[in-house]
């Protein structure tokens, strides 16, 4: 399988969860209609599930069943979600589409959006929490307070009140605005990775390079998503192209320019897969072949 | 120690925690200052405390050191505080005035109380899922997942869904109203009441008699609460009286009249005592008083 494939794949076992096992304990508990409409409208709206995935790996890497995980890893796309969902709204990025549609609030209002937002985000922590069969309680709670710190005020939202804060100011350094990307997109990917190992009983050093091997592949991320913010075309991003720029906000090539923007991105690239070369087998090449894939988009 | 007393006592406690143990853990962590400002501009602007305090009394009530159990009270407070700001905003109840103080997006704007409101929801489960020294992890995580149902689709923002829906429309029946208010207020008092009776360890009957309690005590505290939106003094509440009524939200009195809604709160007063019958000491009997006090505000 091509690193393409074996994404989709795994992608799709994260759906799965998401459309069957959430829904139906959303549907069993009686969530109202709209709300869980709202929902699942975002929820389900496609995506490359990099953050489950990675979960799913980094666990399968350290020998656990990824299927045992799986609650945990979709929580990760379930905040992902409701980020996307906040960062939308008008008084936020003010953004009209996400994915190629209309932005949650064009469908169902500002309120609407707020409290589908606030419910992915505690349901998101509901499958996080839940009692597994077969993964100590142990392993869990210091997982999950791994996710809620890197998803919150000194994690995603903090670098979200930082974003705003850097957009149309003046002299935003280049240290500060890695700054801000680590917080806002490179914290939750970083968690991904670290819960999945920390999940999977992986020892200290397993867990530490896990944290590297996640920064570095979420710095390279951001960085190229900022590239194609300059050079892709709207359906690959499913937003138009250049809304950074108009947006006044700072990005990788608005500061050092295209050139140096890639070769930011492959540096670490190779900071990634770097962490992880005492490992061997599928997930471990997997891993490799995911961190030099995110580049190969804007080469 | 009257009952007032004994609530400020343990309300002191809870505020001791957030103000120095979560704030400290803020600081350390590096959280943006304006994002720390906004949290605590409305965590720490007081507040009886009564979910934490549930929690607490509940964990004492089978035998555990409250101590123990105060990471994850404080975490009912964080949320019922993130719930208040975001119901405040322009796009949901648009109320300019929150304990007597300017609501958080008068003073720190819409985005930013958004996102104090979705950092203290994420924090919440942070402090929850803590691991803690005396306290199993066995028992924290199902104590995790009910809160996490209580504050999410199927409990608080369900409600609040509701009552939006509810709000200007016409046949609402007293049974839609009672749901409504059990989901949007109700689920989390009954959480706290739960979580404090999981955690320290009370086996099965001792859980449904704390959820029998919390879901009475609950259901009094809301219709008490109707009642003094008509009669009481803004002062008193900390919104200006009537403010219901004006945005045409249906109540207990307005649907049920004043003096029948007084006697459904002794009802459910009464039910919450008759729920830890079973109990002696010091802790029940601040129970069976807290219920009491609740309705003596509108005698």
């Amino acid at each position: 399988m091509t690193v393409k494939e074996r994404l989709a794949v795994m992608a799709g076992e994260v759906e799965v969860y998401l459309r069957e096992r959430f829904g139906a304990r959303m549907r069993e508990r009686g969530v109202p209609e709209n709300l869980l409409a709202a929902m699942e409208y975002s929820l389900l709206a496609g995506g490359k599930r990099l953050r489950p995935v990675l979960c799913l790996v980094f666990a399968e890497l350290f020998d656990a069943d990824r299927a045992r995980v799986m609650p945990f890893a979709a929580g990760f796309e379930i905040i992902h979600t409701y980020s996307l969902i906040h960062d939308d709204l008008p008084a936020m990025d003010d953004d009209d589409l996400r994915r190629g549609r209309p932005s949650n609030h064009k469908v169902f209002g500002e309120a609407g959006a707020i409290l589908a937002g606030d419910a992915l985000l505690t349901e998101a922590f509901g499958c996080m929490g839940r009692v597994w069969p077969g993964v100590a309680a142990e392993l869990v709670l210091p997982a999950l307070a791994e996710a809620a710190k890197a998803a919150g005020a000194a994690g995603m939202v903090g670098g979200q009140v930082l974003d705003m804060d850097y957009t149309a100011r003046e002299g935003v350094t280049l240290a500060e605005l890695a700054r801000m990307q680590a917080l806002k997109t490179g914290a939750l990917l970083t968690a991904s990775c670290v819960c999945g190992a920390i999940l999977a009983g992986a020892g200290e050093e397993g867990v530490a390079r896990a944290r590297e091997y996640g920064e570095a592949v979420g710095a390279a991320f951001q960085i190229v998503d900022d590239i194609l913010d300059e050079i892709g075309d709207a359906a690959t991003l499913g937003k138009p192209v250049g809304s950074d720029r108009e947006q006044g906000k700072n990005t990788y090539p608005s500061m050092i320019g295209l050139d140096e923007s890639r070769r930011l991105a492959e540096e670490r690239v190779a900071a990634a897969i770097a962490a992880i070369e005492p490992y061997a087998g599928e997930a471990a090449e997997f891993l490799r072949d995911l961190a030099r894939y995110i580049v190969v988009r804007v080469q």
